[in-house]
């Protein structure tokens, strides 16, 4: 049996679920298209802490390994892979596999495959636990493992393969360069990489956020204007004025009307979501004349697909996008987990291995 | 002073709403820029019995005279109308002005300029109540009335120009053509327009209904496939097909969940809603996850530009379109206006001339 280790919620009670432990587990059994790697980062999400505190439902098994944004070294390969080999610094996002045949994985689409696997909280075909990134090591499909370019540092590039292409694949499929115009609502990790991409496609930047402290920093990311969403009627310079909205909130203050949002669209623009809210968290309540008087759309986007991470990697590289990263080591997953969620974390926190030796 | 004549809402009592009497009224003053056209012909609108029953609030003034979907004869132009002469067969839809200087008025969408103004139920900026269709004649700005091609009757180019082109708009706007898939949610007035210029233009036509009469109903218009919305689950044989869903429905379902239509949608694809539900009526509930699955829209549109209502006639009059009018003298509007609030219309009503002789 093959053993790889990791740091575990292994406690059902859910006021532990920050006090993760070491276990020992049996990954996934090794398949011809698997390519396995040698974890030495893994950035921390907030779904990671949704999950962790089960705000999507209960977890399915104990122990469970949370992390998704994870780096490393690929220390073998399956014979029917062909993109890499041992030695390769490669990294994976929030899936790890998709059926690799239906209409969306054959059209750049691969992270809406109905039948996609998710890194984490999730179970194989065979049963086996999916264990994530606070870990030794991990299994993944190919088409789910991404090539690092030699410019970026592991530590950044591990956190752009969940919060960077969230935020990127929609800037990406709706065209954002110059001269449009983007609104990034909440400056988090997903966020603070709006700024970042947003800026470097090309586009003025529109920043909305109600923190004194993140005002600055949002300046400090590059946003061109950034807004007070405490001030009243905040929205009303901004009229006809935004291309894009991408929204990485996942909690809206109660009375909130899409109409605030919707009022400072352009004609047909859009407002994207990628916050991800607990299952009982309704969105503001919508009514038709909020979508009318610019003809806007209000909509969601997951992840990105191998083509968005490659493109957004590219541009990473090119532009020298440099993320606001936390380095700690993994035994302070503790620290970082309650950061998150109390919402202290500028911007995310990434995990450096030391359960063994880093390989490199 | 100039008198037109009209049928209109003369009394607040809500009960009286189909009650309309013949009434003598001012018109707005007559501009450079406006059109005097005498009607021949009117469309009832769903939004025509909303306004007279109150359901968006009350009518600022009485008498109200309704109509919005007109057809007529030029017989006076201002100084700086250069498109239209006295005798010219023209139409008017739901506004008759913009400011003609915005971003939207200058980039086809002067339907979504915040200084348009409704052809009824709204007030000139010096005062003057708007009055609608049903009626001897109207004036209009220029931008807002339309060539009618020879090949349409006048009849069947009333209801283009509010129900026909709300739905043609999106059609338009989303690039609908052959290898497309189109839903239409609702087999009214505006939803029977859908399945005909969606298949004018190529595409294949899903129609949703809950109507053993409009499934027939559908069929001959043309739908490709039409789904019974009263079955249990009835979305799941149609998951990730559609690239564009029309909603032309005013009320859903208590219960109903977004994800019913997103799930039936290709990846980023759009639900796009032209219903117009009562003030109190809200949508259907939207949680992030309903758009996440297939990175959906969900949008709303507003009638159509100049653009969008001379495209619209063009293939109308190449492809022989033929709504399914019912044509009625105006003194039968009460018969009109309780059979849309009924439900009984199939699909349009549109009134004839009897005030005065028809100029043609």
């Amino acid at each position: 049996m093959v053993e790889f280790k990791g740091y575990a919620l292994t406690k059902e009670d859910r006021s532990a679920w920050s006090s993760l432990e070491v276990v020992t587990f049996e990954p996934k059994k090794f398949e011809e298209t698997d390519v396995e790697i040698a974890i030495t980062h893994c950035g921390l999400c907030g779904s990671d802490v949704h999950i962790l505190r089960q705000g999507w439902g209960s977890v399915t098994y104990t122990p469970l390994i949370a992390g998704h944004e994870i780096v490393g070294k690929v220390t073998r390969v399956g014979a029917k892979v062909s993109e890499f080999k041992a030695g390769d610094r490669v990294g994976v996002g929030a899936k790890v596999a998709s059926c690799g045949t239906c209409n969306r994985c054959t059209h750049d689409n691969e992270q809406y495959c109905p039948s996609s696997l998710d890194t984490i909280n999730n179970r194989y075909p065979d049963g086996t636990p999916a264990q994530g990134g606070f870990a030794t090591a991990i299994r993944a499909n190919e088409r789910f493992v991404y090539a690092i370019p030699d410019g970026i540092d592991s530590k950044d590039a591990a956190s752009m393969l969940c919060a960077g292409v969230t935020v990127y694949s929609p800037l990406r499929r709706n065209n954002i360069g110059a001269g449009k115009k983007v609104g990034v609502i909440g400056i988090g990790g997903l966020g603070h990489y709006a700024i970042l991409f947003a800026k470097a496609l090309g586009a003025q930047v529109y920043a909305f956020t109600h923190s004194p402290s993140k005002k600055e920093d949002a300046k400090k990311l590059g946003a061109d204007v950034v807004v007070d969403t405490g001030a009243k009627d905040y929205q009303k310079p901004y009229y006809d004025t935004l291309d894009l909205i991408i929204s990485t909130t996942n909690v809206f203050s109660p009375g909130t009307s899409f109409s605030t949002y919707t009022s400072m669209l352009s004609v047909h623009g859009k407002f994207v979501n990628v916050g991800l809210p607990d299952i009982d968290t309704e969105m503001p309540s919508l009514h038709a004349f909020d979508m009318l008087t610019s003809g806007a759309f209000i909509g969601g986007s997951l992840i990105g697909s191998k083509g968005d991470v490659y493109e957004m990697l590219k541009v990473a590289a090119e532009k020298g996008i440099k993320p606001w990263v936390q380095e700690l080591p993994m035994r302070d997953l503790k620290t970082a987990l309650e950061g998150v969620h109390n919402g202290d974390v500028r911007y995310r926190y990434v995990l450096k291995q030391d359960i063994v030796p880093v390989p490199y």
